[in-house]
């Protein structure tokens, strides 16, 4: 056998993320239905989501967002999605659940011209699920990153997981969506993302700053307190 | 590939529920095996399971019931099953564990003329489980609720997911089952579906009470008590 | 020494609740607030809630509520309060955190005439915990009712056991409240009673209708569904 | 597709157990390796290893067990696995870790002309997976009743079911293997499987003690304690 | 200060049983109620109850037993309790949720002439905790075990240790009631108390079969199989 | 008895801190000792830290931070500490582990004229119960602010609870001094405290959003996409 | 009140250690008991009884050891006992549970001196609090090191922690017993207290590691691998 | 079917570890990397990555090691690698995430001339994962120890889990991976494998000293403490 007889349209391609053909969907990450998220603590998924915006941001890849009826109890988008990709262009809805059932929502992607579909979406089950298995039964490679979806219990989150998998849809999670975009740390922007890595896993944020306090104490010749007279 | 190699009977169709091809079968829905649940909290499931009802009975699905001897220690189905769809059809049966294995049970299915099952059934790798695989092998399309169904350890309830979806069937949580039913916001019965999220992630219920009281604060131009006088 | 040395206000009396001397006080159970609640179920908490406004009503015992600003964010009181306690007085505030700050508050509890206050509130640490300890202070038989407030973390929730109970106030669950003052399962009530605890502990639903079910098994003659023909 | 592409040696048949051509095989339950058992309570283990016994010998099935090095700390197997299937044949190895490397143990196997094995072993990823993997490589159909084995921590059980099912291994709870053993309660010996059941979900000897005393109330017209004078 | 300034009754004792002293209580460990119990797994809880009881028929000890309305929902007692304490007293309520509350119950326990109370109850708020308040105000020593009661959630559980200790009540687990009683392994049932603990700590059990079987492999030279030709 | 008999240097006043009063002392908040906490997840611990520098802030309380070794493995103090407090001084101390054996640390106590300090600080049992207890022990009243503290586990959370507690330390939440700092929300600045309880528990700032969103629909009679033609 | 009202036998003191006057008490921390402790995982008991035991030895404080039974299942004491405290003094009990009631074990005791007591045992609520609180009743400053204890659940531990605090023992974490030993890093020694803390909170040694490096790189002006040619 | 339909590159060969086929791949086991774990205990994290390198050491495989920027934040390579396998080759990369994308490390694994790869790497989604898909690809048998990698989140974990399945990669726990390669206990260095399973199960250390200690007792015929005089 190949290595990816169940994934769906890679045709025996190695089933990585192609930066130059991927496209981020962003949808339906608002304030009231982030409420109703518990298989992750809301601000990991919040911070997740953020990530996502600013690496596809950085990588030059398009942006898609779209919301589930915003003026009703599920509530705006987050901000944090377009003021980390500024570039992302919104698609309104007409009601319908499934953001792949509304032509404008699917037109857009086309324009994009590309066949790699990152997508992430609250609920879960729903808002991620159901374009990610619509786009796989369209021909698209769909990537799934579940933890920068949320649901409203473990459970779900697990159910989903094993039916995008069953769809042929590749699962990921949102570091190892920064790490295929970004590929080496050998690039001019590397700092960048490196603070993208600060949200994903904070702890992070103390191994820099404990880094550079070190590098600062050998290069000061800073005495410890603990020796001083 | 396809992108349903894994999935039997949907011969590369969309791996999705087609509200016209469905029929809900809940089983085994007793206040007995009730106390028997440990993969998720029962009040929870009791939820699910009556969420489940309701949605069949606003999509116009045929809903079949069963119990395993409940005039013994397994109890009686609970009420809210047949409170919420009070179109559904229970079939009796005779000591058979496998609902699939009573010869009646079948026949109303059969009788339906619809291909594709919703089961959710308690015990989950029993009640729900086993009737989920004998019917994928007798051609029908199958979604298995896992968390409509209840069982005694979250290891169970794992390692029956893994057993359904190795078997064909399609593991989905109930609020995309109920998102499949209901497709779009945009129908005159929006908010009876609203109330169906409610029981599936409580915290929409309070969305919706804030909401309101927003609004109708604007509307009212009511003060903030922080501000009186 | 006497058995209540720790304990504020009892000067050697049972340290038990009274229930002709009891007032029971629930602080800003609001929609908003009730999305920060993560030491129990949200909707445990709403059970619990409207389990202790419905054995006041059973106990004949005044009910006292009052929210938080609840036209902000907070959002408006949730309606199973007064619903279930239809005798409940409210007091808006004037911005106060502490209700007890509130003149108006603190008349209401002494128009009572009583001196053991029942108090519950969200968020645990500020809305219950600043009052009881206000009361405790002020010469009042305070209990905390921990189990039915609600706030931001299980630590938190810790440690605002660990203060209560070091000034003075008795820590309680729902489930005490409601058996120190229903005192006997011999009186003509005891059904409505049965229908509390189901609220605390939701099993006993499933124990009730069980338990209906063998013995209407046993009063028809009713055979199993197994030994049918 | 079948509904089976992804199971060993089905062939297009159902993939369930047929109590006619099943052995069950019980590797390495030993006192010493269960104090490594993490995954679940190891009484709960001890349980259901216990209940697998017992159900093979209700159900006429072949019983073949196996200890790894039983003189060492690896400690003797417990004794309920062959008081609970008096009938068992005990395989000693030479050391070999993987039971289906010893030729005695095949032979055994073998000698039950049968073609489905029913596998437990401690630890899972080991004792129980080895074989599985091995017999399902050599043509059987195989039934790995994962929360029948034990090993060192959650995640480890999780990536065994994995490796299992992508082997083509059927995974299966404790409870399923009973209630496919058992098909209906329309047969004498439906309270020995009630009892099996008790070991499994704890809470059905519970049922079973309120359901007698229920009807004995009813047929005794007992009356309640809290109506008596 | 002396060491025991916030411990009801014991004026200056160290605060531990003295076995001569001692009655054991065990109140409301029924069939239905056991179903509500969260704080704990309840087959620990029903092992922990039965543990007590055999130790009080170890040592010597009374044992009153009473139950909450068994004729209804509650259930039966569990008859763990009478089979490991044969000599124990069963008192019938009047539907008095406080045992303390009945008559013959309190008599039962002067009746002892004891003046020193272990008591364990379900649920843990409730059952055990009005006995123990209210006989700690009423002079008595109490212990209260409250990993042999049970209740609906761990913050009910953890209310109600704090609501005991404040009232000056001792609290401890089973074990140490267990090793306060025993005092010595210097005794000829050193055996059977052995046997209690392995239904407290099960890993116990698997200690002893361990350590028989390495001690009779020592004893026979039995030699390793994996150093067999 | 009074309401603070266990509660050191309160002399019967009300156990509550007042603001003119108060001192915050914020111990040891390094880079390199954060990433040994494990009590709670260290972002949340690291929002917590920061808020209670900022609401100091605003309230006008003078803050004194200070660091243990900071040039070497347990790293710098991070740096929202002094962002969120720019008033704050920092006090370098010589080895010493407990900041109240520092003399300068106490001076610079001493000098703010204030009898009451509000403490946390890494790791909680040393770093934040050291000094309480010693400052406590020279007459301060003392808040412990446990969950802007942080540790290597919960148990040992729960231990330096209960040594604070018992050593007449009152305990006390992150929101609950926000509370009892800010007193009301009748006051200009109360945008800003909303603005800390977002750090503290995050879903305040989804109610803000959703808040003004739902208000803005109304106010701009903005159509739901839903009912868009 | 003075702050340690509630504290046996300190009569004004300020409760910390002194080592001057400290004696280190490791009782019954044997391979058998701990296949039972299942509060902490066992690895982390162990590297705390050892890093206990290696204190004492830096701090110059005496160690006594014992057993209970090591001959039977309980097991040999774990050899980092001595092995890190070479200068402990081991006495063997005659079968009594309570290490006080030996009196060799007293005598060993009252033969150092000293009037402080650093006591940790398993199980928890035998070992470790039966010595606590006899030695508190005969007037020795007692401290009672939790988590270098174990015992057979959660609750079990919370219950005993109750129950040594009631009767005035102080409560206390290993990493606080380190630092009240060490006081402060001034000292020739401190590397060697460092390697203490990696046995308590296992990130240290990565941040020592981390630490080293980054100083060594800026020292060696290493170049970044992904800034290589 | 054959039983490895969905495993790459076995070609109907039994899917199991050959050890003279194999190569141990240890990915980016870095100090400031481990920090972020959060899948597993970290200490547990770093017992299993050595034991990978010691197992591969008794059984003759060759190791592979690299780093990612070792000197910047993710720190030095833990030196518990290299310790436990001296023979291990070291491949410096040049900034490329995907240890695969640097031509040395490819180079390294063909100058083996083996095509089985054992692979470990932290985090997990990343340094394992990436080489594992790109070695399936190109032609490799590949196992992933996932739980001797480790990473963010057990969600991260889970996903990861899934992809590399679905990739045909086959997933394996650290004990069946020694298993594999040990293949019997009849072999002289079986105490050396005993060793590493002590690094495993840690309680299996437990084991062999409380069984060492039985065996004595009886050979020397010691009395039990209990029983002496």
């Amino acid at each position: 056998m190949s290595t990816n007889a169940n994934i769906a349209n890679f045709n025996g391609q190695r089933p990585v993320i192609d930066p130059h053909d991927a496209v981020l969907l962003l949808i339906d990450h608002q304030s009231g239905l982030f409420q109703t998220v518990a298989d992750m603590p809301m601000p990991v998924l919040r911070n997740h989501a953020a990530a996502l915006a600013k690496m596809a941001t950085l990588a030059n890849i398009p942006v898609i967002t779209t919301a589930s009826v915003p003026q009703g109890p599920n509530g705006p988008l987050i901000p944090e999605i377009h003021e980390n990709a500024p570039h992302a262009t919104y698609v309104a809805r007409k009601g319908e659940i499934n953001a792949w059932d509304n032509p404008d929502f699917v037109a857009a992607v086309k324009a994009t011209g590309r066949g790699t579909l990152i997508i992430a979406g609250t609920i879960t089950s729903v808002c991620m699920a159901f374009p990610a298995i619509s786009a796989a039964y369209d021909g698209y490679k769909v990537f799934a990153v579940v933890d920068a979806s949320g649901t409203y219990s473990k459970m779900a989150q697990e159910i989903t997981l094993a039916r995008v998998v069953q769809a042929g849809v590749v699962p990921i999670d949102t570091a190892a969506v920064a790490s295929e975009l970004q590929q080496t740390w050998h690039r001019d922007d590397a700092q960048e993302w490196a603070q993208i890595y600060t949200r994903i896993f904070p702890a992070y944020q103390l191994l820099i700053e404990s880094y550079l306090k070190a590098q600062q104490v050998e290069k000061d010749h800073e005495q410890l307190d603990s020796v001083r007279a």
